[in-house]
């Protein structure tokens, strides 16, 4: 693993066969910059990993470092030593994709329906993270994707936590970003009829943080800041 | 193809050894009422199809019949004739994941942090549907996934349209179901330390259906609707 320097938010995006996109290509980011704006914004990864017979998909939490030591940066994927994905995954070339799902396009044909969303899909071959430092980081990362600061508020892992735990990484580098926004995009024939079509935005509602039986402090500031920063 | 018996809501799920939960039991549901439960609040299928060298997982909309003619009813999924799922994807495997996120979990420790979640992954060879009363049941299912009733309120595919889109059935058969919910669970020396931790309720948040700028028509009943439907 040799450290390579960090790309650039504005290098462009797609640098191989496998994640250029051919078709609606109007729809492609091609600047890191967006890549790195969903990941930041994004709660779940959907993960794909080849079974002898068959490809698995699954939703995991997810960390990545922009600076990470693999080229283009690093996405992390953590879970049980025990499980599939982790067993399976190390070595495999394993696809992820994280979805923002921002509307619904009711257009005035069922062809040009769809969705506003932007969506980042990678595609790497998995390392076993190994070194303790960026093990340690990376199950931070975690935390701190889900809410931001949080790592400093709890307790450390244990020896027997960390030894239950493995953390895969792939690099940021082979990626596509497709996105949608708006309004639908009918037939001009359709658009003439007057008939209603339009579009519906979606986003994320935020309860308010519960806190559980046992707390008996208030709620930190830092969940107070992540419900905010959620529901704008 | 032949028709079989539906399965009744109360069937066990997991019928085969790739579909039955071996870790976190305790998370799996176990009746079909969930699976389609989770099918019907869902908007967006993440679907992994294996390429040659690697699985590749996209989002994709999707439509389900319970009542459909694959063992266990049907998932359908549609795209371009063109695109890579629609060549690379008959006859092969595929895994559709529904996840619908319910919230986030903060522990006291980061091994104890999770997500609030619903989700349903679905195993299954993938049949291209020919047959075309059952092919245009699908796309208007499709529409109807987005808003109900919606595909009663535009006009008909036209040829071109039908012979531009490819639609996969998979089987609604070999499913599993996990869910969380609620608070944390903590080491009973973590909860003893009243440090704060609970969870953070997430949703879906909705904006009002906006017309777009050839509608002459006000908002119809069927999008008004389902807009309330999704604020519920």
């Amino acid at each position: 693993m040799t450290r390579t320097d960090p790309l650039s938010p504005t290098e462009p995006l797609s640098p191989t066969d496998r994640t250029t996109l051919r078709r609606a290509t109007e729809k492609a980011a091609t600047e890191r910059g967006v890549l790195l704006d969903i990941l930041r914004e994004g709660l779940v990864a959907h993960v794909a990993y080849p079974m002898p017979s068959h490809p698995v998909v699954l939703p995991m939490a997810y960390a990545y470092d922009p600076q990470g030591p693999d080229h283009g940066g690093t996405l992390y994927l953590h879970g049980s030593v025990a499980a599939g994905m982790m067993t399976h995954g190390e070595g495999a070339t394993l696809c992820a994709a994280v979805t923002l799902l921002d509307g619904l396009v009711l257009a005035r044909s069922g062809f040009h329906h769809s969705m506003n969303y932007r969506c980042a899909v990678i595609i790497g071959s998995a390392r076993l993270v190994t070194d303790q430092t960026e093990r340690a980081n990376a199950l931070d990362g975690f935390v701190d994707q889900i809410v931001p600061g949080r790592s400093g508020a709890i307790r450390p892992s244990t020896r027997k936590e960390l030894a239950a735990t493995a953390v895969l990484a792939i690099p940021l580098y082979e990626a596509s970003v497709k996105q949608r926004s708006g309004a639908p995009v009918d037939e001009p024939s359709d658009a003439a009829t007057g008939a209603w079509a339009g579009h519906i935005p979606l986003g994320i509602s935020v309860g308010g943080a519960v806190s559980d039986e046992f707390s008996r402090q208030p709620i930190p500031d830092h969940i107070l800041r992540r419900v905010e920063e959620l529901r704008a």
